[in-house]
């Protein structure tokens, strides 16, 4: 399709726009709790957290939360430090996650652990996650703080999972599934689910929106290793090509594998075990993800997984929050395509 | 003094054996909450937590929690969740420790990070640090919640102060004494401080635990500095020479080169910059400190911080569970001669 054919049809591209304007007056309250609460007397602390935090992060956990508030109809501020504490703990993950897969780009820019060393990144990570207890624990929220808790735990163990699957050609969609279900989409549940609870909703609220966020989450995640293959780095903003070159089992390649000839599944077995790691290599890889079609039925897997989020949303009113919370959905698999 | 000159009235060495014989029974229920909650489907979780976790530790920590409760004729059980918490919490910053120094040795066995790799050991800390607040939250006091989650924010904080304090020749005693104060005695603080919260006893009696618990802590950590130079493998379970090796500033150090003259200082320079690793000049730092008194004052620091610990019983009766919190203080300390 071309802007010439359907100049007046085009329909826009999807953005987290109509997102940030909801929440866009609260956005500004929860950066605020942010700033203020990554400073320390120890200068590095707020020095290496700032780099990743003011770097162009899209804050998405936060905002779900937020907007989910606003859909409720919530009239008060106390998710402010609940959105903060969502994204310190993701701050946290992410410093933790580049140090763990020796990355040297995120969002465009060079890595903390590159800049300052992977201690420091680890002890900084470890930092921003007690303050984002600290800030749950000021809000006083004893089902809030048990959400977050639970869900830091099966985020690390999903990063644990995720180490151990590395390299396995044997890793399958299912476990494939479990570990972004994990590392991915409980953190984008919990950061849903406070909302109802901060807004003091029916059960059945807490479990629809923690439905939206833990779909959505995996959709966003399925979208994200297409885009590792799919992708140049200015899109991307980290490295093209990491997860090939670092043997991760993400579903374009457990598809692309599982659809290979033999010759093509030893190509496939000794570039999961490390050995081929050229922009040739690349480049082959991302031809067989697309003659087997893996890199479009990933795509049409994020979408199965953003429809049920959408789906979540049916009981709630239609309203600015609602479309916008739709639009995310849409938003987070475009970035794919 | 030798054992023959004075056979019959030789103090035996002071031990943690009375507080292991008062808090014996509770330290079953919490030793069954370590095993039971370490565990998970990701195989790697409980293999590599139970390295480290069955693996000799003294249990300090939680002793202290459950000495502390039984000082105040605490009767539940409640704190078996909470001094598992802070042995879970204490057990993530080792590996993250070992991961930030490269350490090889701990407890007399080889490190997490040398069998199974940083990553492992960076994320398995995470999750033991969030199963910490899990358990924390299950027990459900906002208040016990509040005092371990500044002390991880407090720990945290200080591990980046020392990590900025490395190598660092300028680093005097106080910044030492507030790091120490934040990586160690802040944690040995929380672990007391939670007995009184449980046993709902008044705020004088948390505060005065937990000055016990800092002061100990203090003296805890400057003994284990001396080890570092004094002592052999064997005793201290893990590398002698690591602190001087990794150019940490701890208070041998910081006294020896205050006390040099020019040409020693000079040595001191170029061993905290690095140049320095060989065990003859490991040898020479030990004897530099010795004829500095260097050690001995630590020792000293130690002893004087070892006494306000002490000093914050006085309020308490006398009774088994005193002396064997007085009995702690003095085994910390005597670990270094």
């Amino acid at each position: 399709m071309t802007a010439t054919v359907h100049p007046l049809h085009a329909k826009p591209e999807p953005s987290l726009e109509p997102l940030m304007q909801i929440v866009g007056e609260d956005m500004n309250g929860v950066n605020a709790v942010i700033l203020e609460r990554m400073q320390s007397k120890v200068a590095l602390i707020p020095e290496l957290a700032g780099h990743l935090i003011a770097g162009g992060g899209k804050r998405m956990r936060p905002m779900l939360t937020l907007a989910c508030a606003r859909l409720l109809g919530y009239p008060g501020t106390r998710h402010h430090k609940l959105a903060a504490a969502v994204e310190f703990i993701h701050t946290a993950t992410l410093l933790h996650d580049d140090v763990v897969d020796g990355s040297g780009m995120r969002r465009g820019k060079r890595t903390a652990n590159l800049i300052w060393g992977n201690p420091a990144s680890v002890l900084v990570g470890d930092f921003l996650f007690s303050r984002a207890f600290e800030l749950m624990v000021e809000d006083g929220s004893l089902k809030v703080l048990k959400i977050l808790s639970s869900a830091s735990s099966i985020i690390a163990e999903g990063e644990v999972e995720q180490l151990t699957a590395q390299r396995r050609i044997e890793t399958d969609e299912d476990q494939y599934l479990s570990i972004i279900g994990a590392k991915t989409a409980a953190l984008f549940a919990a950061a849903c689910r406070v909302a109802p609870v901060v807004a003091e909703a029916d059960e059945e609220v807490e479990l629809a929106l923690e439905s939206y966020g833990r779909n959505l989450g995996i959709a966003f995640q399925l979208a994200d290793d297409v885009i590792d293959y799919d992708s140049d780095a200015e899109v991307m903003g980290k490295g093209v090509g990491d997860d090939f070159r670092d043997g991760k089992m993400t579903l374009p390649l457990i598809l692309a594998y599982a659809r290979a000839g033999e010759d093509d599944r030893a190509f496939w077995r000794s570039a999961v075990s490390g050995e081929r790691v050229s922009d040739d290599d690349l480049a082959k890889a991302i031809s067989l993800m697309r003659s087997t079609e893996a890199l479009a039925d990933t795509i049409e897997c994020a979408r199965h997984y953003g429809r049920r989020a959408i789906d979540a949303l049916a009981n709630f009113p239609a309203g600015k929050a609602k479309s916008a919370l739709a639009e995310a959905v849409e938003f987070a698999i475009a970035r794919a395509y």
